[in-house]
């Protein structure tokens, strides 16, 4: 049987998602070990990326496949719930189709990052968005975002340094400001390393007017990470959806 | 000079508002120190009243004397909150007139208590919630908030075993439920100690079917502690607003 989950986590204390060698301080890595003893088995758990150490997710997917018999997956996802850590959570249970994959077929995923633009700190939810004390000028980061959209090599705007394609598509990004709250949702097909943190950083540098709209096109034409914003930091992005 | 802050906190790693002794894991001891080396004075901070161990602040309000100048209460308040730790902030400090005490010259208070009504936890807000898994019945919870309205002796739902008066106006309980989020809105002229987390135990029991509203009247009519619902626990619970 071929299993699919949404899992929430709260990255702050995790090295990111991703399993590294025997580590436990990885989400992936406590998930497969909470999956594994309950199913009395070794399980191998693939999730739809990874995230960086510090990012939170309330939609990642993570799949696995088992020979072990789940006849109720309710009282299978409340059980997980139960072993897991308090800042890892799974809020679903589904059959997939054999050939799913969690990170192959994925068509596309929505990040969000928050901004608390005031001089005054949010004290409960510190650990979830970054502050920015100055005023920013949404006008000139809504047309630098206008100008990141569509499909361009984003390896100016990412940490990789693979010789895999860099080539993505941003379909939208959208900035959402509520009194001093302003979330910026980024989706896309596909989102190389850093990549959301540094759009971020970018468009942050045009909000507090340090930077001009307008060199976004440099760094598609370039593809010089030097010439992008600094990357943001991870505890102000969270993994919202996955679609397939 | 006679100055009124307001102060957020997340109460998580506190011991409360209380100074007790030496200890510094107070919130009002963190205040009181960082004030005084800011002003280079020793300063008694005087909160509008006791938090317990757990419980968080959005609008706590807490005053003090100088005779240090503050020429810029803005800067006051920024320089604070950069040496306050990460989970006590400063949100406004304006000047109060001389007979201004933060306890004394209360009005009214609104606390609420946060209920995360789902099988599935929050992972993101675990810290400022009770997640309570089984079905509320919220008709019923409203009846039995309506039934503690008003003035009355509330030593019954207190842990206060003072000879001082034990009477209180209860004047609003607002239950406000957006999906699984439940927000129990409290608003009266003064609280005992812990009587917002009982009178929120004993709602809950009314929610999960295992008490009568009618049960209100028994306990304001005998002051018994034991005919009230359990304590709930602090982190659900926030100080929002004092009014004066």
């Amino acid at each position: 049987m071929n299993l699919k989950m949404t899992v929430q986590y709260d990255g702050t204390r995790y090295s990111g998602w991703q399993r590294q060698g025997n580590t436990e301080n990885t989400v992936q890595g406590r998930l497969e070990k909470t999956v594994s003893a309950l199913l009395g088995e070794p399980v191998e758990i693939q999730g739809s990326g990874r995230t960086d150490a510090g990012v939170h997710a309330l939609g990642q997917v993570a799949g696995f496949h088992t020979e072990a018999p789940i006849p109720d997956r309710t009282a299978f996802r409340d059980m997980l719930n139960e072993r897991l850590p308090g800042d890892i959570a799974v809020t679903e249970v589904t059959v997939a189709s054999p050939r799913f994959h969690a990170r192959l077929s994925a068509k596309e995923k929505t990040y969000r990052y928050t901004v608390w633009n005031s001089p005054v700190p949010n004290v409960l939810e510190r650990r979830y968005l970054l502050q920015v004390p100055e005023p920013l000028d949404t006008a000139s980061m809504e047309e630098g975002a206008h100008r990141m959209l569509g499909t361009h090599d984003f390896s100016g705007f990412s940490a990789d340094r693979t010789k895999k394609s860099t080539v993505r598509c941003l379909k939208s990004v959208e900035i959402i400001q509520n009194g001093p709250r302003l979330e910026i949702f980024f989706t896309g097909n596909g989102f190389l390393r850093n990549m959301v943190r540094i759009l971020t950083g970018t468009l942050l540098e045009m909000g507090t007017g340090r930077r001009d709209p307008e060199t976004v096109d440099a760094v598609f034409q370039t593809c010089d990470r030097s010439l992008a914003g600094p990357t943001a930091p991870p505890q102000g992005l969270c993994l919202m959806e996955v679609i397939y």
